[in-house]
């Protein structure tokens, strides 16, 4: 199931996007079952560094929202990082790696579970793949679960429980598989358009944004966001500290993302590039973060601490397309471009009357897409028109199935919670039980 | 020191539960000193994310418990953490690897502090063995803390802090280790039952149940828990937030505890067996959660996010003797059981007026005992009989000496705090400070 | 630019402090690619445990102020840590590290923005350095950072948002990297006076202690902190649970600092060494935290939770200028004195009328200069006058510089924000936004 994937790398190691790959072929196998064990590790630690952005997206969420709605929050990020485990070992990972090409075939297969290698594998170093399924498997299970957690902050504060569920089921088993497969799969994006996109600005957050947006534009803004009148109402998160947590836990979390992305670290080469990779996602998010602070400064005369928050994480979107081949100062900037964005996109989702409850639409969408298009400015293997095409693809496939999941749940089962619901909060509504029942209410 | 235990797991070399093992045999030793770096590096990476668990609990009780208590709770944590530091170091390490067998003469040799290996290390490969007794160490002693901080919880909101850290010296110094080298240091529960517990369901976990469970009995229920007439009066936790993120961070630290277990990281069989135990403990806890998720939206009407935390833990305890040999169906399937037995034993605790604050019966002992059990189910090893001898050896001895500990500290010092000061809350009382001095109560 | 530190790292290569390098010199190079991939990707994940501690700081200090400015505080810890990222990649990292021996044109040549490794590396054993750059930079710009964020505890609560951030842009520079090239740079404290600051309890954290207490000397106690009549007036910190959450943080990141700082896991004495650090650095926290912890009780009845939080942090600073040599009692020793000084500066410190909010004082300063100073007791190699000589140079340099600096930003754009701002909290006035908006004020 992995061979396709190992072949379209293979394919990549002429590019100089990957030229560390490049090397490896004059030595093959470089370091034998020592890479398997070295690459197999950084896979593990990479994975959790990723699973923890679970944490990260449920403290960021939670605190952005009113007191009446954190449990309910909590709750649906919890069980989506749980559904997203089952959905993609059930469905989506061999969806996402077809195999045999991805054919309708290869589509059906992916209903039979993801086997791992057994236990005590054998292999000696001329039978090793590159590093162990199961590591592979972990690491990719941990962003779709991200692609899914992306879409919880949007549409928050007042959708219903089980219908957000259930479009989480289909988003982690069959929509985010399916595109990703388009391109790490070693499907047509990658293999037709060239399409570069390092560790997923367009396959992990655009999508999730796509589908928050969808999910947005069905379900409507919250009671009372967008006035008669025009004016928007500002609905201030409960709990900063929170939300703060959460962006720490998300850069922490994204050295994970970005640098385990780079496959491989069984060479000097590799483990050089992993390090490029640490050093230029956190110098992106720090340019997003400053980039925020500066302008919200001079902007509003006062900075804008949940934008230097979101600053970071859109620096952080934005280098994830190409974290490898810009130096430090084009990373700043890279980053310092998405908070820049990041700035001016909320307001103007507000204009639209699109309400989106974190901002994930700015940081995970509009950075997104930046970020995909910023890859042509260092790595000359990209093309515009390739990055280009391969965002729309994405974009209108995701855009367009979310909203079709989305109908049909709204046309069956409803899922929006009713005005009174709403009023008085999701967490005693839809679950009885609030987050700090103890503190009294200002 | 460290003989006994390598010998221990020399002769499980032609067990299946251990297959990666036998290899090595075949290649002695099969990568010599980078072998040696590989499984030290893997103990630290590994051990700081056990360590990590010790903020996990601190943050799950902090949460769990009512505003008045939260200090306690946060100061019995960190106090727990540093003392089973210096008691395992003084006596545990020791006591667990009784080196020459486990003899009285082992005991007494305990006292011997633990000497690691000097600086600069001079070892070449042919003398090395398997990991550095440091790494070992550090690893070993989060276990131990981890023990330690499950009986925390079960006992809030009542117990004084003094009785409890001298509990806490004697659990760490003493109970644990010596039941722990029954199974860990080639004790008789291992050489004579071929007891089967392969990261601690029943050594860890339902040992720091049984010493709750026990101390719950001595110290009785909160006041106004159980009304006269026999109605079960809930005391909702003043922080879902900080219980939330605690259960995150004890999934992640889960990883830690399962993966290092495997206690060698030298070949690529052993890296491709972690892997295989990092997928299965996430689908574990997933289960678990998920399970929880659906029975509780189906007994009650609205699904309960203690219940959904408590069964992802519940997932992760039931996952933790076996984390190896079951593929990822089994292990969501195992820890989904132990969602379903947490849901049914919390209120079955209440109708036995055993007051566990938090949960951790349940969740620890109940799903401990769950999963050392279901090691027969994939391992074919393990035995039926081996496995309920050995649950039931551990737990009398635990519960028996845990008993008696509480009892002499009742008669003695007394162990739980006055009507008022219970009423008043132990922070203004024990501590006289609160944990959140400036937010108004409700 | 590597060379120098090397250079002098292999001078170092005969004493006892670092024995594992001697035992390289006879293999050289004694893994090859090998050897270079294990101390890069060592370096980070011990990088991302230091980067984590970033969010230990802002979780810390959060908690421990008012909850008037708890958004303020948020804003210094995340856009300081941003400022560093990108001021010690533009100036601080070749200045800390000049290359051809610390010079005046080593020093302007720092403005040459540091260049990591090209893409794709392709070195073979013979040309390789012992780590990738970007992993170094990665790792020593957590320090740099590190530092700065011990500064923004002290002055909370009463200084200005862009004053703080100047004086943080010149620390992370200027300040900080001149005194640590002197020491880690192979300049004179390290050739000269044979200092010896394993991972920085100087050249860190008294380095941020000077600085702070520069800013609080400049800056004026909080308006009712010390009364007329000589009292001093308790301000309780507004959430115990951050503060601990922030505590835990900084102990697992805390591994990362002092083990990473053995700079090599090329061999297995390397590794051990490593191993040995982080068992030093859990038992020097334990041990400041239990001392604290009867400290407290004996002097005022009742055990202090920010003290005992404060007396583990402190073992952690008073270990980390030599977490190698000391065996495990030792260290809990040294952490225990260190959590002894803090239980009586704190005291102190209030009778001298100097206001430390957090109290990153007494941790960071005076238990920076007793770690220091500890480094006598178990390596020979250090002399007391080179340890004494050397912690009151970086002492002078860094609280002139630093006084000076303040100064003249007081002089210039002022540093404090004024009474009415001050007594409305800083949140409002400064930022506009509170960190917990709903919840009503006690």
């Amino acid at each position: 199931m992995k061979l396709t994937r190992i072949l379209s790398i293979g394919t990549a190691l002429s590019l100089i996007a990957l030229p560390a790959l490049a090397q490896e072929a004059d030595v093959t196998p470089p370091n034998g079952d020592i890479g398997y064990i070295f690459t197999t590790f950084m896979f593990l630690v990479t994975g959790f560094l990723v699973m923890w952005m679970g944490a990260g997206f449920s403290m960021l969420e939670a605190g952005l929202v009113r007191q009446k709605n954190v449990t309910m929050q909590l709750m649906k990020n919890v069980a989506l990082f749980a559904i997203a485990a089952i959905m993609y070992y059930l469905v989506g990972y061999n969806l996402m790696y077809p195999g045999d090409g991805w054919t309708i075939v290869g589509v059906l297969g992916a209903f039979a579970p993801a086997v791992l290698e057994p236990v005590g594998l054998a292999e000696t170093a001329t039978d090793l793949t590159y590093a162990s399924v199961g590591s592979d498997f972990y690491f990719q299970l941990m962003f779709c679960a991200t692609t899914a957690s992306i879409v919880s902050g949007t549409l928050a504060e007042r959708i219903k429980l089980w219908p957000f569920l259930i479009f989480t089921v289909i988003l982690t088993a069959l929509i985010y598989p399916i595109q990703a497969s388009w391109k790490w799969g070693g499907g047509f994006l990658d293999a037709s358009f060239g399409f570069q996109d390092f560790a997923g600005s367009t396959v992990v957050h655009s999508v999730g944004g796509w589908a928050a947006l969808a999910g947005a534009l069905i379900l409507g803004p919250r009671l009372g966001k967008f006035g008669k009148d025009g004016k928007v109402h500002p609905m201030p998160g409960s709990n900063l500290t929170l939300a703060t947590l959460g962006t720490f836990i998300l850069w922490l979390g994204w050295f994970g993302f970005n640098g385990g992305s780079q496959l491989y670290m069984d060479t000097a080469g590799n483990v050089a590039d992993i390090s490029r990779i640490f050093a230029n996602t956190n110098t992106a998010a720090a340019g997003g973060a400053i980039a925020a602070l500066i302008l919200t400064q001079l902007l509003y005369k006062k900075p804008d601490i949940t934008m230097v928050l979101n600053g970071a994480l859109a620096g952080l979107v934005s280098i994830t397309a190409e974290p490898l081949t810009p130096g430090l100062g084009a990373a700043t900037l890279i980053g310092a471009v998405g908070g820049v964005l990041v700035v001016f996109a909320v307001p103007m989702l507000d204009k639209l009357k699109i309400d989106d409850v974190v901002g994930a639409i700015p940081v995970h969408l509009v950075c997104g897409i930046w970020g995909t298009l910023a890859v042509v400015l260092t790595n000359p293997v990209a093309t515009l028109g390739g990055q280009l095409i391969s965002i729309v693809i994405v974009g209108v496939f995701v855009f367009v199935v979310s909203a079709i999941v989305w109908g049909i749940l709204k046309a069956t089962m409803g899922i929006r919670v009713s005005e009174e619901d709403e009023i008085n909060g999701l967490d005693m509504a839809e679950l009885g039980m609030e987050a700090y029942p103890e503190f009294s209410k200002g």
